[in-house]
């Protein structure tokens, strides 16, 4: 029986491992398959975790946190998790992949959402390495260069606008000549000068060397294609929530998420089921970065704490 | 004219100040009357950042901290605000303790909280020593050992039943015989083998010697004294949030304030006036610990990209 059952092995899901095991709590588990880091062990610089300087890889960064958090405890379960469940007696239900269960009295998720990927020639050779899929990451890197977003929607557009701030010009690439967007964030766009629209217009090709990017070959609908000179490449083209481990086998979710399937969570990380509690990139108005994530993890870990006293000693 | 003014130096004033300079707005200063790094730098060890291990101090910690984000531009005003208004343009206005102001189109405040102090013998000196007033940050350091506790208010207990999990021991020591509390807390306390109530006691003197500290007396209603043999004692007698900068000249608060002068913000640090965020320990529902801090000042600029993008070119 685990006092916290911990699913993704993210900033979030270390973090809520090391607050709730230096805390006290004596069985908690971190279930993810894979090598814990998350999804910033793909990129190869970061530069704005608070403290961390320096030219350091997505890899270096996490490298430590394992350890920090087993230094207390924290036991790391190498397996998928299919499913959580909640039984009648209110005890969490944890479904392995391998077959087995596992029961906890509380559950921190942090699974964290998977960018789509636009599907053309270069895309995944050069992700981390010139094209990305955060601007707020990656943006810096390329300040006072030009760079392409590709997209049209709502998330296209905002990052466009955060570029442009950043680097000397943006192409906004898109397939369609109209954009799905609030009205004020297209005429934001619209008057921004260092924006230039690229419509009716797909990426065919990213291609570059071993020193990354060079430039961006995009097609038109009339075959026509054009090279955009660019060493960096922001594609938002939609954004899958890792929420599967949170849907039951009637298709109904454990607790609340909205239209986009984001985990609805107050201030604290509480989701709509007592117990449960959702981090990092899966929830609601997600900032998406490494320190706001492990923020989470922290907060949820410290509900996690007093959730567990109050349901075995009161 | 500034795009931001950051109000506070500490975790969550240079964070926003990293993220603000980095996405791209070039004006933006944080006033900081002191050496930047806020509270945590007079704690003498802090294992709980993730990412940061190995026995480092709180000041260590923060070291690197404004350099990484003086990269990206961000100034330091080194001059404590008084006060925070806004024009009936919208303009945010600083009042800075010399007399002059600053006009800006955004502000984040960051100006944490202030733990009260029980005012007994010993107790500044052993501050960060074997003092403490945070559990979650400190109460690892005494695994194992027995600790007392100073208060008898929902924080203290809620304390207490924290550091009850990682201790030997935890003596509760209250001037009266009843707590402040909400029931079911001071039920949990009750059913808590582990902690013995002190109660119609004050502290009166912590001792010790350059290693920490040894002991706690406590003195009775009755004049009589009894020796606590604890390495550490932790005071929870109040919290003043230091939310003056916000005060405006006829009492009112600049934004929405709770009962407990809390600032209240939305999961995003949105304030009630938009273009003011509040991050940190100042805000309701604080974890207080350095990295939840870090993700308000992360998360709050952000939303101070888009607001001054929307202002200006809307």
């Amino acid at each position: 029986m685990l006092d916290c059952a911990i699913i993704g092995g993210g900033p979030a899901g270390l973090t809520a491992g090391l607050y709730t095991t230096r805390g006290g709590l004596e069985n908690v588990t971190m279930f993810e398959k894979g090598m814990p880091g998350g999804q910033i062990t793909q990129s190869s610089e970061i530069e704005n975790y608070p403290g961390v300087t320096g030219e350091i890889t997505g890899m270096d960064l996490m490298m430590p946190w394992p350890e920090q958090c087993q230094k207390f405890g924290l036991k790391h379960d190498m397996v998928e998790v299919k499913r959580v469940s909640q039984n009648e007696d209110g005890m969490f239900v944890i479904y392995k992949d391998n077959g087995s269960t596992e029961e906890a009295h509380s559950v921190i998720v942090g699974t964290g959402s998977t960018p789509k990927r636009a599907g053309f020639a270069g895309e995944d050779e050069f992700f981390g390495r010139g094209v990305s899929t955060c601007a707020t990451c990656d943006g810096f890197f390329y300040k006072g260069k030009e760079v392409a977003v590709i997209g049209g929607g709502d998330t296209a557009l905002e990052e466009a606008l955060y570029l442009a701030k950043i680097c000397s010009k943006v192409y906004l690439v898109h397939r369609r000549d109209a954009f799905r967007s609030a009205p004020n964030t297209i005429e934001r766009l619209k008057n921004t000068e260092n924006i230039e629209l690229v419509v009716n217009a797909v990426p065919d090709e990213v291609y570059g060397d071993a020193m990354g990017v060079s430039g961006l070959r995009v097609k038109f609908k009339d075959d026509t294609t054009r090279e955009l000179p660019v060493p960096g490449v922001f594609v938002f083209v939609g954004n899958d929530v890792n929420n599967q481990v949170l849907m039951q086998e009637d298709g109904s979710f454990l607790c609340d998420v909205n239209d986009w399937g984001e985990v609805v969570v107050d201030i604290s990380m509480n989701t709509s089921l007592p117990g449960l509690y959702a981090t990092g990139d899966m929830r609601i108005a997600a900032p998406k970065q490494v320190v706001s994530a492990a923020g989470d993890g922290a907060v949820a870990a410290l509900q996690v704490i007093s959730f567990v006293d109050e349901k075995l000693n009161a």
